[in-house]
């Protein structure tokens, strides 16, 4: 259970390297009185004399003996991460060294830290907004160059910008209406209603413009899902090996054998693919196999791609097109591919159709470059920022929805009451973005799932 | 392959903490011109303008753009620990970021590190001696308490210290026996032979006593291997499970049930203890049980104590002297346990026998102190320095070998170039220990077994 009554100021200590055998590990110190902490365990130069932005050689020692060599770097408040006293102390990398250290700084007035505390205490000292201590956490977990640049983009404050100018304009004329409500026996009006109503479209458009780039920028965050569909021993789990090059996929001569949803990952130009091989989608009798075909349908809602493979040596063009049929609802792109390509082909296909043999590793590239143009384009059809979060997405929505609400109280002139009210909530969802609207119960929530030591 | 003719000056570059998701990641760069490398990839303060062990805020910059925020740590030449210009650059946890920073920092000069190249580097500029460079390799993979005190003992010079007095008193000696050799044929006498006498057969008393430590302080650094010895069923997985508290060997009715060596470990007081269950020691037919009784058989050879498990309930007195008849030549301690005494017992056995019920978990924790006692005691018995690398042990014995050659010489009036060339490889011997000797296939085979980045 969180504790939500925790102190922001108090010394908290951990682990902020990876655990494992190493040259380095290094340890946080961070709170009111963060090297005095450290000094009661300390040999060496005094470390309340070292000036702020250095570091100094040194051993921690506790009532067994040395527990190592180390180097401590000193951070003055405000000049630190957390905004706060800090020590920063590299030892060797070994896990007994660091647990004994660990337990002697907390012997010296330390407590371990809670999952993102360090982090939450930047936040809560200006550090940074809240959105960008989010970005933080999504710096440590990006795992390939989309998804770094957009969490790079966020830490250096690109929504916090976009958003906190948005949120001025906005300001600014609730200002004007809230004084309005004031002196509303006067019958005044301060604010110039063809303004607001200009200022409101053109803030939402800018909000319902943000909130759109969030399935492609979570897309390139989490990377992009594509399912590969079609009809059994079309040949999809050999295509799935010929993309990642590797065996992971049973692949078999009997009809209907990739009965698990199989998913493994690739990266193109900084991209990164989560393919999903999919047991045959066809009507079956084998309760393993049935089980296999709906997990399959479960995982097309959460396709951003959907790659559907065709033998085109043994189907017509009548019969694809009524396999095709079913699909034609899909909201995501359809990549429409005819394997084997190689055992000839006599049926015109559609001029969309790649044509590929997974067998002979043949097309294979064409395949990838496709799928990179599919994401290319959703990535730079918004050149400027880009938000990831389902978080932020939400709030934008909610500010959005609020805004077009205000308008349409606008048009039907019901009163300056209620339309101050939903710019109010319009503001209140923009603020929970960056932060500048919060509670303890949403900061926990956040940096809960941050890992101990950030 | 090994490059044996690496430059020891030129710019490396390693992560120094373990890879995976966490706060913070370190970098390290060493070399002359390290700043000048990490300069041209950073946006912040001039490196080369920050006092020495100071630390400052900053990008990381490659021709994408930013690939992080991060703290550079500046040292000076000699005052790092590879003795040479040194950057160490945390960056966020991630090895995407680590990866990108790494490959930058190459194309900006630098070359990924060899495993131990820092290491290697800080011992060829003389900050630290081979047993203390060895010692940074035994602290990081130091996993008990006493494994990281005879590490920590290593690394703060302790065998340097005793070593190099031993090796100053003999080469003081061995001038004055050049000498004589180089006025041979004049016949003097500069080397008093009865004080020489007495110095070798006190340093060789001295070498031969730390020589004696290796054996204890290897199984203290490597833990000690507690073979469970005894007839099927007398209860030996059972007590295995109780002194581990947990569910590892299978536990039957049915005699020579356990057929595979389990090895498990159990730190007490700051000591590990590795524990290995055997399948009976007995004639079989049974082909697998064969291979079984043949791996304990080589078990035994690599056990520190013996540890003899007997039914209490169920064995006369002449029984277990026949049976422990065959254990009399162990070289080991050997413990003798009296199992399922909560099942009666009639029969007298020596006085030294402990009583235990593994079933009943009583008794166990007087194995556990009798097995402390034991490592305990051989932990005190040599209250000084302790050695516990067997490079170390191999080169003591051989200065040993020479010395007392040396003295048979001396005894034998052979004549002083023999005893100068026996003095003159025990100098040798003892000179590769901390490394006074040294040459580069030995710094190549020390070092490729530290971790890259150490």
């Amino acid at each position: 259970m969180r504790n939500l009554f925790l102190s922001h100021t108090d010394v908290i200590v951990a682990l902020a390297t990876p655990p494992g055998v190493s040259a380095l590990a290094v340890i946080r110190v961070s709170g009111d009185g963060a090297i005095a902490v450290v000094s009661k365990i300390w040999q060496g130069k005094s470390l309340a004399m070292l000036p702020a932005n250095s570091f100094t050689y040194g051993k921690l020692v506790d009532e067994v003996g040395i527990i190592d060599e180390v180097v401590a770097s000193i951070y003055h408040n405000p000049k630190s991460f957390t905004g706060q006293e800090m020590v920063e102390i590299a030892t060797h990398g070994n896990m007994y060294v660091v647990e004994r250290a660990l337990r002697a700084l907390i012997g010296a007035g330390g407590r371990q830290a809670e999952a993102g505390e360090f982090t939450k205490r930047a936040f809560l000292n200006g550090k940074m907004d809240l959105s960008q201590a989010e970005a933080v956490a999504d710096i440590i977990h990006a795992d390939s160059a989309a998804a770094h640049q957009i969490a790079i983009n966020q830490l250096r404050g690109g929504i916090s910008k976009e958003l906190g100018e948005l949120r001025q304009e906005l300001l600014d004329f609730a200002g004007l209406l809230e004084l309005e409500l004031d002196f509303s026996e006067e019958d005044v009006e301060f604010a110039n209603r063809e303004k607001l109503q200009a200022l409101l479209h053109k803030i939402a458009a800018l909000i319902f413009d943000l909130a759109g780039t969030f399935k492609a920028g979570n897309a390139l965050k989490n990377g992009i899902a594509v399912v590969i569909a079609g009809k059994p021993n079309a040949g999809k789990s050999t295509l799935l090996n010929a993309l990642l090059q590797e065996e992971k996929a049973i692949v078999s001569e009997i009809a209907g054998t990739t009965r698990d949803v199989i998913e493994d990952e690739l990266t193109i130009e900084g991209i990164r693919f989560r393919f999903i091989d999919t047991a045959g989608l066809r009507e079956t009798t084998d309760s393993i196999e049935m089980q296999g075909v709906e997990r399959s349908k479960a995982q097309l809602a959460k396709a951003d791609v959907v790659l559907y493979l065709f033998d085109a040596s043994a189907t017509t063009l009548l019969e694809l097109e009524n396999e095709l049929a079913t699909w034609q609802h899909l909201e995501q792109p359809l990549i429409v591919v005819g394997n084997k390509h190689d055992m000839g082909v006599t049926e015109t296909f559609p001029e969309t159709t790649l044509f590929i043999s997974a067998k002979q590793k043949d097309g294979i590239e064409t395949i990838k470059s496709q799928l990179l143009s599919l994401s290319t384009g959703t990535q730079l059809s918004h050149s400027g920022t880009m938000i990831s979060n389902i978080r932020h997405f939400e709030a934008l929505q909610a500010a959005g929805k609020s805004l077009q609400q205000a308008l349409g109280y606008l048009n039907s002139q019901v009163g300056t009451e209620l339309v101050a009210e939903e710019i109010r909530e319009s503001l209140y969802q923009l603020g929970l973005i960056t932060g500048a609207v919060h509670n303890e119960e949403l900061l926990g929530t956040i940096f809960s799932r941050f890992c101990i030591g950030k």
